[in-house]
């Protein structure tokens, strides 16, 4: 399957419910052989493994141990089905979800794994999704708000509660015995790599994006005093100097040897996160390509070489996404999860009985149906609020509203209206960069959305611009290998290595003018909603959603 | 069944789809028999019986000759089933869905039965929900309102396409000389009494709603020709003496007694329109007895002492309900259709099957699980504008809005604010009632939603008022009973014989104080949605319902 003089690297993904390798060619990117492993533990969500601790609502968990076997199992076996030697790899990448971070002790052990703490919930790495620490970071925007601090408009005036020092926070409060012991507090991305190379780093996207390292600095002693005196040295057990993407960690110990059945000593690349490492992969990383990866969420990364503060954005980081530029960060909170739910739960038993006769899942199923339409001809306008919004209005309290819809309304008809609301939502974003001055020269799509080839054509029109798409469905892990090629020193930056390695297909979809225009219409519709509901506050606006929230929460309490 | 000395009364019902009479003793209003005739031609709307001949969009006809078999089969059929004598049955009434309306000879003679016409469309009888006549019933508003026609605000501030003077302007436009062959042009309601009595008369409850006759006069001459010169003599094709609500028409024929099987020369009462008529059935007559009839949609009729202009009302007459009082009608054009609509293509097959392994119906289904939610549980609100809105915004041209939905929002969540939805519009027309000083004492409902248990509690504790329900499920051909017995002299009037013949239970339903509460706080928000988008040409309004219509329109035209 391969030139025995071929040299490879693995690229790691580690997801939400599994980790997968992936093997690839240094010369051109091939991908070679991949293999997945699904995590025992899964998400940690009702009780912590092995115990009668219960979590509380909105904590989710993970197992390190879960961690390891991905090195333990996926690698080999993607390295055994590739063909190639273990001898021919010489670096290994990886990817992880983020802000997913742990308490370690000072020789990077989890304290969940330390004698006596394994009941303790605080203890075990916080998954990306554990939402728990919201209280925790609206109290971290209002007083940085309040203070002026200038890191704030770098996350579009609001930091989450995902990340790491609201997570650091509702430790200290809530189990202050366990953030004394953390001498450590890590982001899962930079922790896989202290198991793989023995030494402990930081990588600048991480740091930034989820560690509010903004100018050479995290938010300063006296801020984090004003939270709560005993949060002041909380940056001690953050990481002080920064590693560069694309940079070797360090290199394999004998001990990851083991595991991962690779040679000793081959080249670490420092960590990073799956969306921004997606990027490499779709050779997308010069200034003014916005990577969109589409799938339950959709994430939106770009570098630029301008510095703007982008209303809404998740973040801006120097040196976020590739060194030398700014990396920008937004995201819609739902998308294809939108979709699921409608299938799930609003589509009748005949279209499913349909669609099974047709020999095609109900998506597939209404996406026929909802691509014999007309632009406009369901009558309906949507906003794609269902998982709350993240850009450009930063909050998940917000919820969906779809309008127009009568007796004669089918469900291929809200359907595509919902598809076309995800449309809109992101051309939102592309609109709100430009405006800010960050120019979006090519818009990039990879994920698992790419292949409803209706939907993709849709966003064309939607965005009245051509798409580019990601030649790989493995972004991510072959982002990461790419990463690993530069660590190994194969290519001299990422730029170079994207481009021998990476896979993009420019123009794949075309706007169509007619429609095109249509969707002109319909879009000045969704901005109207957009705005009335998702800035209630304002003047004219309706706060309906927030109350119809509170009210919820009130009656379910 | 019945003793023998008992005298007896029919009320026949000519609905939509069929014919119902019902044998009712006069003494106390005890139902003894009944039978249903389907009409053979039901709604006749794609092309004419027994030709080649299409008819365009929105037409809807029907066939005099089916409401003939309901007199010669459902009749006989009745009194047979209840076991009395013919010779005990001492009256019939009648009433029919209006405005329903058709051409006629000076003899009564329907035209589409002429030689010659039968090919003819205009020539049929036009069914309430032919909608055809829309721009003729445009130009009529657009000219009411520049002259300042006195009669305008007795309509709510526009008359229907519905309605007698949109259709026969209609007919004149499009086939002139059908018109000019129509001597009459008369109320079906009129001219089933016409072939029971072999007398042309018109009762005032058709005349004033669907006739615009008010304070004893049509819309002048000057004002038909303003319209188009040759519709002024329209008029002259109506009728000029009005027969009082529970007035004896005539007596029946001896060709009618062939058919009906019935003595010759019994008493037949003035004709009059199913929602009205079921009044006296849930006795329910008197001044502020606010009566909805709740089916696929909801007519709400009430009587009064004081007139007044209700906006979006769908029209205040004079002796339209009972002699000596002003009959108030207004409606919300979906209620039982927007449920059906959301079991059809909104709801998944897992919820069709557990259902049925249930045994109960989806609606039941839907309606056991909506009934376990608190009030706001689900954080939705909906505006129930599937089928257009008939009060308080007389516009058939909006459609419905949901607000809330996320991706943990489940089919009975969405079936719970449905139900809600359709109880705010009740609320906002028993409020802009009494807005108008017109006073609701009492909320009485009737028709085929009562059977849902749930559903009326939710319309009491939205309207913060007993509701009390009719005593049958056969309102209108009882309430044609009770007419009978007054045309026949059994009692003095109406009100007299609802009192003995109807049936009512006072506060069935009570409102919970805390369920009422929480009800207040969401009808706030439907009031604002319904402002927003229903009134969308003021400011802060959003008129993107037009909008979206219009678009689907043009793309589809």
């Amino acid at each position: 399957m391969s030139a025995n003089n071929d040299s490879y690297v693995v690229g790691v993904d580690f997801g939400t419910l599994s980790g997968r390798a992936v093997v690839v060619r240094v010369s051109d990117g091939a991908e070679v052989g991949s293999a997945v492993h699904e995590y025992a533990h899964r998400v940690i969500e009702d009780r912590l493994p092995g115990t009668e601790v219960k979590l509380g609502p909105d904590w989710a968990l993970q197992s390190p141990q879960d961690w390891r076997e991905v090195l333990r199992t996926a690698v080999p076996e993607a390295v055994a089905v590739s063909g190639i030697s273990p001898s021919q790899v010489i670096g290994i990448g990886t990817d992880f979800t983020a802000c997913t971070v742990l308490p370690a002790t000072a020789d990077g052990t989890p304290l969940c794994e330390v004698d006596g703490l394994a009941g303790r919930p605080h203890a075990w790495p916080k998954l990306w999704k554990h939402h728990s620490a919201q209280p925790h970071a609206d109290r971290i925007n209002a007083l940085a708000e309040r203070r002026g601090e200038s890191w704030l408009p770098r996350y579009g005036g609001k930091i989450s509660s995902e990340w790491q020092f609201a997570k650091g926070l509702q430790v200290l409060e809530e189990d202050p015995e366990v953030y004394d012991l953390a001498e450590r507090w890590i982001e899962a991305a930079d922790w896989i790599i202290w198991q793989l190379t023995g030494v402990e780093t930081r990588n600048t996207c991480t740091a930034g994006y989820k560690g509010i390292h903004q100018d050479g600095a995290y938010p300063s002693d006296d801020f984090l005093a004003e939270l709560n005196p005993a949060f002041a040295g909380f940056t001690g057990k953050l990481g002080r100097e920064l590693a560069p993407l694309g940079g070797l960690a360090g290199r394999l110990t004998a001990e990851a040897a083991e595991w991962t059945k690779l040679p000793e000593g081959i080249a670490i690349a420092v960590g990073n996160v799956d969306a921004h490492v997606t990027a490499a992969a779709a050779d997308a990383v010069r200034p003014g390509q916005m990577v969109a990866i589409m799938g339950t969420s959709t994430c939106h990364v770009m570098s630029s070489e301008a510095l703007a503060e982008v209303p809404g954005m998740c973040g801006v980081v120097r040196d976020g996404i590739v060194p030398g530029l700014w990396g920008y960060e937004a995201g819609q909170s739902g998308v294809g999860d939108i979709f699921g739910w409608f299938v799930d739960t609003c589509v009748p038993g005949s279209y499913e009985r349909e669609a099974e006769r047709l020999g095609r899942t109900v998506h597939e199923h209404l996406t026929e149906l909802a691509a014999e339409q007309k632009v406009g001809e369901h009558g309906l306008v949507a906003l794609d609020w269902h998982n709350g919004n993240r850009s450009v209005l930063v909050d998940h309290d917000l919820s969906a509203v779809i309008v127009g819809q009568t007796l004669a309304t089918r469900p291929e008809h809200t359907y595509r209206a919902l598809i076309e609301a995800t449309a809109f939502g992101a051309r939102m974003i592309v609109e709100t960069f430009e405006d800010a001055g960050v120019r979006v020269e090519e818009f990039v799509a990879a994920g698992g959305l790419l292949k409803n080839r209706f939907l993709m054509q849709v966003y064309a029109d939607v965005l009245g611009r051509p798409i580019s798409v990601i030649g790989s469905d493995q972004g991510p892990a072959l982002g990461s290998a790419i990463h690993a090629a530069v660590a190994a020193g194969a290519y001299p930056d990422i730029e170079q290595a994207a481009a021998a390695m990476g896979k993009r297909t420019e123009a794949a979809y075309v706007p169509d003018a007619g429609r095109a225009d249509a969707y002109d219409r319909l879009y000045v519709e969704y901005c109207h909603l957009h705005d009335h509901f998702g800035r209630g506050e304002h003047p004219h606006g309706n706060d309906v959603l927030h109350r119809l929230r509170a009210l919820r929460n009130e009656v379910t309490a």
